[in-house]
């Protein structure tokens, strides 16, 4: 079969390689229709996430067809549409046992793209096959379900709920690049009542609008505490969702949040931050960070089939599964693109 | 009457000042039959809290009797044997409404011995005397009731619920002071799998045993963390309260929760910490902060009163009230005096 | 002034009685400038309140202008507009400070029209003014305030809230009067994956379908559990909310819910119902009943306030204040008025 | 080998049966070493248990040795002792994956001698091994262990959690048999400020005063919301506990709660009881029932091999496996034999 294959940093091809059999008894082999690519794809060939090995087929977010189950799988069989989760469970392990999947404990957690091999391919082996596939409703198109691998369950686990949202609480967004975008989307499904989305770039405030926030801030233009602040009796946000990344926006949080409030983070971080508890000690604030578990996998896929979700307005640019390099290109350059999510699909 | 004023940086004196009244028709005047002198009253004398201005009387933790009431109280009386609390509670505000008396809008939180006059007095006058008096049940002792003015409710909210504690789970308690202690002796009330105490001070890790920790850690002999682990089956705790305030025991106790685990930050921190969030990015961890809100004092006296929780053992030095400069002494020399809580009676 | 005066089983009469002044230091006299009229004021009329005697002012639901507060009054004062709500709160029992003002130890409670005089009146006396007057922001209108006065909270609180709803699960509502539309109303702010409303009357089915129900049903025609357990893999739904008040609607919902499901009781109730222990016993089923609290209703005229919520479909008629009897007669006939709220002002 | 079989209503026989075999890749044979009678065997032999027919080995409590594992178990193997809880787990439907496993949709929950061949047996094959077992630590004798295979977990979960026990709270546990000792032992791990235990057995209220209870009531004697009330300022406890299975007990407990309390039925119920809707419909009262799901398990485990938590003192009577018959009779005279729990070993 044909796999995008990573060849170290820089470097990686879509080139011929064994197709994948079952090995264990829990594996599921899925035929991968339609695949996207992560921005922490883009992470691993910049050479920053040092377990992926050379020769490691990439990707962790798909919609396929089951082809074949090992004798221990009871729940999916050939044929069955699925969504490959960026997320697999042992099922029998403490966290496991607590929904906490992305901290599986017995060769599960983020895996696939990652420690073996993924799903950039036209075939790919899925370890714990009834705990990590989520069969597709037919209502439910390849798109829609694909929005939900990693980037809808990662925006409103890590973000939205961690959070605790409710109907009229206030909350401010920090990037409002694909997972921002996602959590204002998800965000909705508690009607806040306010929704602040603040972002460098004035492509992605307008999508942002677009999407639902209430008011956009461009920092380089406006003092994002002082407007926050003038839009909440001067005391802040009950949240602050932070998805970039970086010290500065976690930083930018930690000081939107009112007394009593909640940072959320969701951004993939490289460098330590400054936690100001010289002022925080006093305010009663609460910090949580996490990787998605997919524990709501099963409720995102129903609201997207009732009609109540619809998460396809993140894709922007769709390509054929062998033109996969160029989707790269253009997914990597999304100031010049506009890039936000791209779809592979046979 | 007399009171310990503050006269400025590293200076105070017990001298007579004019006895306080009634201002607002919510006030309650309290004749002061035990006070206690708290860590936060040394900062003030080294003048690390400029809102405490000279002039001031100190003091945030006090037993008394109702000796007049304005003319809107209706819960306590004159007579009344009562608790006045470090924190005061307007009632109406949003914060007050939801319990979050600390983060009080409308003229309550921490004020007395901070932006008004405190309680290291013959007598005090105390705001919004409805919501903020607690009256004792007879079993109650002065003492008992005195080590729920602050330190108690303190340690219970800010460390042992805001960390969600749970029968069987593990806590590291970081730092043996008073705080830390009745951390300690709180934590018990949920019967957790396992207690760890930290602290660079022996006679405080002995005490820590006596008031109930399993296992003691000297991070000067041993490391902190990889003791920890070896008694968690590698993970780490499922909750590490800080009770120190300074930046380096702030990071050990994020370097000593398991995935999915609470640092609960107890601490008065002057220096912002290192979060090392490209540590804890994936880590499923929740770090939260608060000042007390004491909306736990009913419960700590009823379980003071019902025999089940002893405050008292805190107590190691006794003095008459009018010997409070000497009792600030042997306060602040712990390390010589092994002063845990003092206690000042009339 | 004028009122609505309560003299005795079926008999009422606007008819002019003393204008009232301030009694205790925390009250506030407030003009009436729109009430409405509640099924519990047709319950008293009937005789079936007996706390209610002859010579009481009925009404418990109002919005309406400060004319004078009593000394300890701070948060609101003369000119304000305000919501007066059906639930008073003293602020000070161990219920209000949970937020439990409906079960007020201290005076408050559902006292107005009941024990006290209510506000169907030119003006009526407020106790505990600070905890139970709600000042409006300028984008409510009052016909949109005075629904929050009772019925929003209440089907909010007693059953949207206590079910636990949450995105994507489902929900049945029984009874499609006021009550269980303003249940339909808010269930949605929490995007449930499915509502199903169930009445014996079609136009009241026609209206949940209007206010946001996915599918009706008639229990005279259908058979509900069948359809609800069709819609809901055979299993049930997550939460049934009853909305009529009889044994066999409370029954119903019993039997509507899945294994680990919520039965929130929202009715006033008569007659004891039976409670089918023999099946449920274990079905992990969780039972509420409440009065409401009105702790939700700052958060509603928020969401009001934001656009987010709009509770004036609900009103059906309109009346000047001296109509006030003609109104009872609309109100209570809504078979045929098709009334569902009426408001009446100045 | 030898096992006790059921013969229909009034008829069990220690007899010769096939020894058991792997069926499923995911099944274990384990060798019993301890098993325990539950109150429910004694309903199974009466004939109120359909489902359980002629043929079937009784038994859902024991402790083994693992001898065998199906190729798909990776979590036990042989030689390992373990725990086989009464309720077993496929790990993958809705209900599991929530850890709802008393309600597994996908052939677990309660099946082990109910609809399959239970432990009452010298082997045993057990369904979905990885999720249904549980290693014992060494400290953890099998007697101990034994105690948590259903009762120890019932009363925690179904009645102590589920009625959300906190410090300082008050409880009431209306049964003192072996289930309502068990939920008195487990409510002490939160600390309650009040434990009052009703029955009307003299000898089962002196085990519960040995076991914790503050209080005990006889309603033969005395009136038991009488009593209660006046140890709660007149208002009832936060919790009671229903360990009894019939309506006036759970009756009773309804009539026992304050406003806002909780009412955990943890009884088995064969008949519907009267809920007084007139009067509970606005006390804000909450009303749970439940199988055990044994999601506590390892925490119960954790807390026996802490020296947390002693389960043992219920154990009152001890035979050997092949005196199955005689054990029995005397767990089925309790009134005569003062058995509370039954140990049967090799």
């Amino acid at each position: 079969m044909k796999a995008l294959v990573y060849h170290g940093p820089g470097s990686k091809r879509w080139e011929e390689v064994p197709t994948p059999g079952i090995g264990e008894a829990t594996d599921a082999i899925v035929r991968v229709d339609a695949v996207t690519i992560c921005g922490t794809d883009l992470h691993i060939l910049k050479g920053d996430v040092p377990e992926v090995t050379e020769g490691r087929i990439l990707g962790h977010e798909a919609v396929g067809t089951v082809v074949e189950t090992g004798p221990a799988v009871t729940t999916v069989r050939g044929g069955d549409r699925v969504l490959v989760s960026c997320i697999n469970a042992c099922g029998r392990c403490a966290y496991c046992r607590q929904g906490r999947y992305g901290q599986c404990q017995g060769g599960g957690g983020w895996v696939l793209g990652h420690l073996i091999d993924g799903v950039q391919a036209e075939y790919v082996r899925v370890p714990f096959a009834d705990t990590s596939l989520y069969p597709l409703p037919a209502q439910v198109t390849d798109e829609a379900a694909l929005m939900l691998a990693d980037i809808f369950p990662t925006s409103y686990e890590v973000g939205v709920l961690a959070s605790h949202l409710q109907p009229g609480t206030s909350v401010a967004v920090v990037g409002a690049g694909p997972i921002g975008l996602a959590a204002i989307i998800t965000a909705q499904l508690f009607s806040p009542g306010l929704i602040v989305a603040i972002d460098t770039a004035e492509a992605r405030l307008d999508a942002a609008k677009r999407f639902g926030a209430d008011t956009v801030v461009n920092p380089t233009r406006d003092d994002a505490v002082h407007v926050v602040r003038s839009l909440t009796d001067g005391l802040g946000v009950d949240a602050a969702l932070e998805a970039v990344g970086i010290p500065q926006t976690f930083e930018l949080c930690a000081g939107l949040v009112r007394p009593g409030g909640h940072v959320a983070n969701i951004g993939v971080h490289g460098k330590p931050a400054t936690l100001h508890l010289e002022e925080l000690w006093i305010k009663d604030v609460t910090i949580t960070t996490g990787l998605v578990d997919t524990f709501t996998t099963p409720t995102l896929l129903r609201l997207v089939a009732a009609g109540r979700l619809d998460p396809t307005p993140l894709v922007t640019h769709r390509f054929e599964l062998a033109d996969i390099e160029k989707a790269y290109d253009v997914f990597s350059r999304p100031a010049e693109t506009a890039a936000l999510k791209v779809v592979l699909t046979r």
